[in-house]
């Protein structure tokens, strides 16, 4: 459990009612890990959403496989965005692996127990999934302009 | 205004009600467009989500601006697919292009009229978020693949 006052600064929990933060609050928790800790991996059930609070993290995309060569840099995330937005997404499955590239500071949100919040109270799930969707988005237009360079 | 059977086909609508397909299919609208027409365009005002029926769909992005030689292939859409998702998603701006590869008939959904369906109506609201989320999730996905492969 944390604080909803944790919540409450950023962005994604903008829109949320203090009854909601709270809701969402209690089911979250703030932890730190190491630099260079494989936070989740591409391919695993996605079960966690996290906030991060301090430091860097990068997402890398294998390329298909466990054999694959290459480990495209295909997002990073920056303190107050959140990640593991498939834990929130059918089939609930990460699309790639989340890196630290310095000690971080996150909240993590127990996705089956935010998605049973979203079931009984249908707004917090409209606010969320719209913010959900926008964090998607950003990524997708990221990648759209990697694309881009590396083709050109 | 369509017939709520026409959406009631598709998964992207699957779990709205009888109600909610009757109040979606009447703000939208059936339309055919001729092969290499730009249904929408890149960095333009998105206020309308389409379901595609008939035909294929190029998503291109010009790589940045109007001077950008590029135009990276970052999605295609296939029938029973929606397309123009940022038209539900801030800051509700294209972030690629439309390009039949054939001709097409499309639901068109006016996106303002359907916003206002789902803030008096959360469910729907809820349900709408989470299949786009899906869809932009695809796009994602897709557009991860493409990349780790350039770079490859």
């Amino acid at each position: 459990m944390i604080s909803s006052e944790t919540l409450r600064r950023y962005p994604f929990f903008g829109l949320l009612s203090d009854e909601q933060l709270k809701a969402i609050a209690m089911i979250g928790e703030e932890k730190t890990y190491p630099k260079d800790t494989i936070l989740f991996k591409e391919n695993t059930a996605a079960t966690r959403l996290y906030l991060l609070l301090e430091g860097d993290i990068d997402l890398v995309y294998s390329g298909g496989g466990e054999g694959a060569v290459v480990n495209a840099l295909v997002g990073s995330i920056a303190p107050g965005e959140v990640l593991g937005v498939s834990s929130l997404i059918e089939p609930y499955t990460f699309i790639s692996s989340a890196r630290p590239t310095t000690p971080i500071k996150v909240v993590e949100i127990d996705s089956l127990a935010l998605r049973a919040l979203a079931e009984v109270d249908a707004r917090l799930g409209y606010i969320l999934m719209r913010n959900i969707a926008v964090a998607v988005l950003e990524r997708l237009k990221y990648t759209q302009v990697e694309l881009a360079a590396a083709r050109a």
